[in-house]
């Protein structure tokens, strides 16, 4: 999407053959571009979270491999890339599949064909992702389009929560599709980002998408929406999912909940924009199956942000030694969930419309 | 309430006859004790904040007219004390309640006789809050009496949300008084602070209130609530009010109706805590009838902390320019609402329970 009226990937390979990516670390305070040139600044990159969300990690990976296969491309290299890149963050699920699969396209081919193979196949990934996402956009365009023509052309006011943008894809991100899709429609959207305490990416990396690609929104603490829905200020909830069962549970960044019983209660559409691979097609019920990762307590005691002398710094904002619970996400049980968008389409929240959309995935 | 060890109310009288506040701005980070000696100090602690919460503001107010009146206490001054004082904070209904009963009393007395019943009368109106919410704690404690024995004894857990708590009022607090009784009776309570975003008065003062006087509990952000009443771990909730409509609608911190859905949807008991005076006998439909504050978006943009040097320092966690709506307060309707922990009693939140437990203030 634009910065500035720019358009950008979160990462791409220049003329010169260069591989950049944006430092996210430094959102929203600062626009970092940065070379990965390599096996270790990627290794770097993923481990230190100067790149998030699950599709960019996975294209992150890829092109890893191929920044190292230029370097060496030996058997012996290629094995201990997949080791290195691989631990960086062990549990992203992604990161293991884009290893594989460059490991399988590689494997057979002869050291001096597998440089260029590998810039081949890590851009596939990349576009592979865009299109998935270009896809749930489009298909969830279709909801935004209905909403506008039953305002008679109003404004279309949609929430959403954490960041499920494009700097957590290559393009486009997840949930943040089909608002894009709709502004270059001509719909009149605004977007309401729930802020997202403790991490704060909806203030950090939702405010900052929208506001560098030029989409009407506002900040809101994720107190307010309950209030917001009450009065009628939200016409739909669209958030992004980090694993959604096979009946349609929905595990996301933990708040979500409350936005989904708060839009039940009121009226309000509540979307949960997906890519496939992030159904969990061996879980069925989210609450009772899905442990919930605890974090440290600091994440709660302390926020950080630009102080007035420009700096990025951390404040405490309880008193010393406060003991917290910080678990990061929470299940939204498939009975809130009005629809999931999908690059296939939109289907039900519920196991046999899920199965109907994805027979070739879902279990028997 | 205690702070390490020591007793103490929110405002009180020395034996020198020095009247002392603790200086609310620095909390948690200070405990600033300060004499309030001259009309002006009262006025200063009013408007710019070192003390808040209805209770405690009305409880200021009376001292600064007896502090007035032992200086001057003619007619002219005891008038322009009225101003003086009722300007700092016009819409605060407890100031206005406080100075008007002051100037009832003192008036017909000779001004001699003026400086020694206003001391006297401040002091009333002080042990009568503190009453009030004693009361409310006894109440309370009965609730969580009973959860206790049907957990064979088992840990209480409570869920709150901003602060309610003694700091707010002179002493006990009004959500929180049932939880000190709880305390002071041996049983195992265990209390959830919401932090309260954007003004992290959870964070702040109830994590404060509790850590000082010695109350297990755990900081969490306002997005956990839900989750955490979907996994079993809170057996109810208290928060307080701002105002309260003839048939129970609560207008209390935004997000306060979050946790109310939420409470709801898993079965836990909701319950709100309020001395009389906040029942707006003139009000019925919260939603519709009640405006909702507005504040500046630089509460939702900038947070407030002590950074690694010590000092107290404002943040900003979005990008320069980012739009922010900032709604101040909710309201929770009454049919998510278990019971109102009144100083008489506990009742359901309807017109016909409310009216029979205050007949003598409920409007035909």
């Amino acid at each position: 999407m634009k910065i500035d009226g720019k358009p950008y990937r979160s990462i791409w390979r220049e003329p010169s053959g260069e591989v950049r990516i944006i430092d996210q670390r430094w959102l929203p305070h600062e626009l970092r571009i940065v070379p990965l040139a390599t096996r270790q600044d990627f290794a770097d990159a993923i481990r230190d979270m100067w790149v998030r969300g699950a599709p960019l990690i996975g294209a992150t990976a890829a092109y890893g491999v191929a920044v190292q296969m230029a370097a060496d491309p030996s058997d012996a290299s290629l094995r201990e890339t997949w080791e290195v890149l691989h631990e960086t963050r062990p549990t992203a699920i992604n990161l293991k599949w884009a290893l594989d699969e460059m490991t399988r396209v590689l494997q057979p081919l002869p050291p001096e064909a597998r440089a260029e193979a590998a810039y081949r196949r890590a851009a596939e990934i990349c576009d592979e992702d865009v299109e998935i996402n270009r896809q749930i956009g489009l298909h969830g365009l279709e909801i935004i389009r209905e909403i506008a023509k039953k305002k008679g052309g109003g404004r279309v006011n949609v929430l959403t929560h954490c960041n499920a943008g494009w700097p957590a894809t290559v393009d486009w991100g997840t949930a943040t599709s089909p608002i894009y899709h709709a502004v270059e429609d001509g719909i009149d959207v605004h977007v309401f980002v729930d802020e997202t305490r403790p991490r704060n990416q909806g203030a950090q990396l939702t405010s900052w998408e929208l506001n560098s690609h030029g989409v009407s929104h506002d900040l809101i603490v994720d107190n307010a929406g309950g209030h917001m829905m009450q009065h009628g200020e939200v016409d739909l909830v669209i958030v992004g999912t980090d694993r959604t069962t096979a009946r349609g549970d929905v595990c996301n960044k933990i708040g979500t909940y409350l936005k989904a019983l708060a839009a039940k209660a009121n009226g309000v559409p509540f979307y949960v924009a997906l890519p496939s691979p992030t159904i969990d097609w061996t879980v069925s019920d989210g609450i009772r199956e899905i442990p919930i990762e605890e974090r440290g307590g600091e994440e709660v005691t302390h926020v950080q942000g630009r102080d007035a002398g420009g700096n990025i710094v951390s404040v405490q904002i309880s008193p010393d030694g406060t003991p917290a619970r910080n678990p990061a996400f929470d299940v939204t049980p498939a009975e809130l969930v009005t629809g999931l968008i999908t690059e296939r389409g939109v289907c039900k929240a519920d196991a046999a419309a899920m199965a109907a959309m994805f027979p070739d995935l879902a279990k028997g």
